[in-house]
């Protein structure tokens, strides 16, 4: 047990002052053709070293002329022009012979014979002529420096002659992931090993921040190995970062190498995802040692070394800092002492902007892809209060706030096919599983748009309608069908436990797993409990949850479970066996104050198409013969 | 004169609609790895193929254990534990034993001996277990169709263990410059010719639109090389660009050529710049043929062709639609009949976005390179009221109203100067070469932050005061020195005509330049006129005029004039000869209300930096002793 668990927690602040202010950082220049360029950033200025036009061009189509020679021309007395002597014929961009001074457009030219034109109109002076530097004069700035190189500027740098161009190199930034559990993508996986990616995200953050990424294989816990890697690499890049061994585990050497190679200025930073990371200097340079969670690897890595990526690059780092105000959709604890990083996803709730936070965990990758942007959560505040303020740095370019549809409530495999028919036509659709009950919750605390639910009502036997009643008073709230789909008891085709039907729940040696308190699911199976006569306490497991299908499916074909209840489509998913129990109609639960709003529509629209069913009847398990339909209260 | 000068002038709707009619464009696939798809667009669902985690992990440092073994322990009571029989240590990402069903952290650990540990909490089960599926279940949905896959996106698709994915193909575009005037970058320049960058400029815009562009070699305008070009590109390729001869002069082969290998349906779109654009279809290959002026060709590129390549390449258009209303600053003037796309710069003035038109000659690339967006002119209209709203669509992908400075006025080398400075700690400086009094005019109007002026008072010999207190009654407005410089006259050095001193202007045989009407340098030159008696009159070419001393010299330095009134540092920008006339103060005016603006603070502290003066003091006739000092009347 010799871990090196004390890591230093300073904050995000000081932990970039230390590591900022002891970095001496070069950046290197290079000189490329313009036509390379693009989205490049210049290192000095670039100055015109001809002018365009470098002579007097013809700005039309017409005619040559010497502008005396036309004075006084009317439609009532045409002035005849001979020529080569007083005219010549000339196309736009050629240049202006030197007798003459003037050019009329073909359109106002009337041809009387071969040699002879007549006009009604006389010109002035350097009509229609482009004179020498009209576009851009010699020694003209044609871009500063420190400019970012658009295609439109690479025109213009070109127009003035100049074809070489001083840029800043793209600095060389090295990723070297460590790790014994780690294992390339497509690699057989065992249990322990981990598919190696987030040198992935790392190197594609480097290319979009204006670097250059080295990505090399994949080095074991190795003292030896990783010292001798990080070695090399320090000696010829700009910036090396080491994934993962910045934390405290038996196999952590990430900080004791670069201590010995160089300097820790931070090991820990008091921050939510991504407190363990490392922060040094070998020799001049720096090196940033992430934590292995992905989420926390890419924050950390973008707080920290996007900076220093930016100033190598000569790119100005306020751009991208980009803040938007939203209020958050709902309550958020947070621990006193970290600052927290939540991802939210922005849409338009009511008139207002709203940012719906996305899964916590740091494990969770899918947090990052749907995220629009951050929100930190001060070191000093217990969490944010619902409806509370917050700004937001984005973390894409474009955020469609009025684009995104919110969703709350029971899982089920076809809101993954609604997502993807929606994206289709350009909405975002986010789906939170929160059970049916936590959807209608949501939807009541203004949380959400929509609402997926199937709560069957032991009373009547009814599906939504009584539940609808109790929540809301004074709100109209809209049912259209998603799907009747098949609850039943899922486990392993081998069935070691003989399950064969409801009865067998409360066997002793069978490892039950259920759905969370408000799953519609749950509410299912205490009401088949109740009619069976079995006692909840009977049932070995009835307390370990899963929040939707698929993990629960999952959870069992791995052998952490034996059984529990869910649907066919997942059951099949993971080859489990299959005991049909309810057939149950799951229902979108829609205020009526949203019904006209575009993305109801198109939503309406989606499902009540062809597409849609036939990809939901691919799967086992489904009837959309009322998918999309409003369901009205008999 | 076999012109084809007869161009249809359909509406730019009308002009879309015929060609996108007309188009059967079919999007291709291909299958390629993850880690090269960055920002390429899905083609199908991508779908994870095994869960993550793919195993019970452990979420921390720490040891495994029974939580049943674990329970009741407190401070009071802790509970020891022995190794391999009630704990095994475990690091993050560790597979859980078996016999094991939750983590303690290391944290939380107090090792007693080699073997044994004491705890003093209890564990609940599955406590800092990451069990199957949390991140990413098997089967669920990881992207959308049509989705763009950022560096995130990366991560989460190879955490699912997909590796090969499907997207669109980057639709191949090929550009074909056309005509004999053109010459490749870097050639030495003959009157008439053209540096050709329309083709690097279009494909630059395809790379950032999502295709691959393919550019040949210049094709002259010869009948038979361009139709066989055209012939082999539509075999090949998605679309087919063939810049200029798209227009009505008498080698505009583009639409004849593109009519007999297949259908033109557009020739002439009522817009400007850019009024010739040809839409065709050859086979199944849409063909656009756009104008030679740059400004025209990316235009008319940008509005008809990107649709095109979005559409092939899968993305979604409205995204870069994007729009931002402004005020414009000032009146603007079009042509009825004709919708005009207005370059516009936008800047924050008084509180407001403000958009400022740029150059509106289709021949300026500068227009294009500063502007921000675009603000469409109705075919309806006859123009802009000053401070109308309008709406900007946005060329940019991030625009900066608040770091952009207005400036107005007389025209001076050392602005490129400050432009490049300001460039360098993140502000836009775009200057309006208007003649002093037109800045101070426009600043009157509320139309620019400050302007550059010059102007001598030939009542007091005193510069600029004697103005400001004519135009601005109830509005303070400081006066900071930009630099003092030499005005004088330029001509070129073989001096043919023999000029002396100022006596020879009104010689016959001389051809004068002159500035612009309430231009500085005019205003000198009318002082002195009247000082030796000299009558404009009796001046040849009075009455022609460049906006800038760089144009004036380029215009006397290309033979196009002998002489005229101008600064030093643009004499020996073009190698001429200069007669010293007159040492003038050049100031620039700053409203008082703007003075603790962001921009007019860093404006300051760079005119008082020493880098800025050792810049302006490498040029020659400037004078640095005041520059950034405030000039106060006496």
């Amino acid at each position: 047990m010799t871990r090196n668990i004390y890591l230093n927690n300073v904050s995000v602040e000081e932990a970039k002052k230390k590591w900022y202010s002891a970095l001496e950082l070069k950046r290197a220049t290079e000189k490329i053709d313009i036509r390379d360029a693009l989205d490049r950033i210049t290192a000095e200025p670039i100055v015109a070293k001809v002018s365009a036009p470098h002579y007097h061009a013809s700005a039309m189509d017409g005619i040559a002329v010497k502008a005396e020679k036309t004075a006084g021309a009317s439609e009532k007395n045409p002035i005849k022009l001979e020529k080569d002597k007083d005219y010549q014929m000339i196309d736009t961009g050629d240049p202006i012979p030197e007798v003459f001074n003037a050019v009329i457009m073909i359109e106002d030219v009337n041809r009387i014979s071969e040699e002879i034109v007549e006009i009604e109109k006389g010109a002035t002076p350097w009509q229609h002529v482009r004179t020498v530097g009209e576009s851009l004069v010699k020694g003209e700035l044609i871009l500063p420096a420190n400019h970012q190189i658009s295609p439109y500027d690479i025109g213009l740098v070109l127009d003035g002659g100049v074809i070489e161009v001083k840029v800043y190199s793209q600095p060389q930034v090295q990723i070297i992931p460590t790790g014994t559990e780690l294992v390339e993508p497509g690699a057989s996986l065992k249990p322990g090993n981990i598919i190696e990616f987030n040198s992935q995200v790392l190197a594609k953050l480097v290319q979009k921040w204006g670097g250059k990424a080295v990505r090399k294989k994949i080095i074991p816990d190795n003292y030896q190995e990783i010292k001798a890697e990080v070695s090399r690499a320090v000696a010829e890049m700009d910036l090396v970062v080491v994934t993962a061994g910045s934390s405290a585990g038996s196999e952590d050497y990430t900080a004791q190498i670069l201590a010995e190679l160089g300097e820790v200025f931070v090991h820990g930073v008091s921050m939510k995802p991504g407190g363990p990371v490392i922060l040094a200097r070998i020799g001049n340079t720096p090196v940033i040692g992430v934590p292995g969670y992905p989420v926390a690897a890419a924050l950390t890595f973008r707080l920290f070394a996007r900076s220093v990526i930016y100033k190598l690059a000569g790119k100005v780092e306020e751009e991208e800092d980009r803040k938007v105000k939203a209020k958050i959709v709902s309550k958020v604890l947070s621990s006193l002492g970290f600052r927290e990083f939540l991802r939210v996803k922005l849409s338009e709730l009511d008139g207002e902007v709203v940012a719906t936070p996305l899964a916590r965990s740091s494990g969770v990758m899918g947090s990052l892809v749907e995220a629009d942007g951050l929100v930190a959560i001060s070191e000093f505040s217990e969490g944010l209060n619902s409806k509370e303020e917050v700004e937001v740095e984005l973390l894409k370019d474009r955020v469609r706030a009025e684009k995104t549809l919110l969703s709350a409530g029971s899982n089920d495999l076809t809101l993954d096919i609604l997502k993807d028919e929606l994206a289709g036509t350009g909405f975002d659709f986010i789906t939170k599983s929160t059970g049916s009950l936590g959807g209608l919750t949501a939807l009541k605390r203004r949380e959400t748009h929509l609402a997926g639910t199937h709560l069957l009502d032991p009373e009547t036997g009814e599906y939504n309608f009584s539940y609808l009643k109790n929540l809301f008073k004074n709100r109209e709230i809209m049912l259209v069908n998603l799907v009747y789909r098949e609850q039943g008891l899922m486990f392993r085709k081998d069935n070691s436990k003989k399950i064969q039907g409801f009865e067998d729940l409360a066997k002793e040696d069978l490892l039950f797993i259920n759905r969370q308190r408000g799953a519609g699911t749950r509410v299912l199976l205490d009401y088949m409990l109740k009619e069976k006569g079995i006692n909840p306490e009977q049932i070995n497991g009835y307390d370990r949850i899963e929040y939707t299908h698929m993990t629960l499916a999952a959870a069992i074909a791995s052998g952490g479970a034996d059984t529990g209840l869910g649907i066919l489509a997942a059951a099949q998913a993971f080859d489990l066996d299959f005991i049909p129990i309810a057939k149950e109609r799951y229902d979108l639960a829609i205020p009526r104050e949203y019904w006209e709003d575009e993305r109801i529509q198109v939503l309406l629209k989606v499902l009540r198409s062809d597409e849609f069913k036939e990809r939901v009847n691919k799967l086992s398990g489904y009837d959309t013969s009322k998918t999309g339909q409003v369901i009205k209260h008999e």
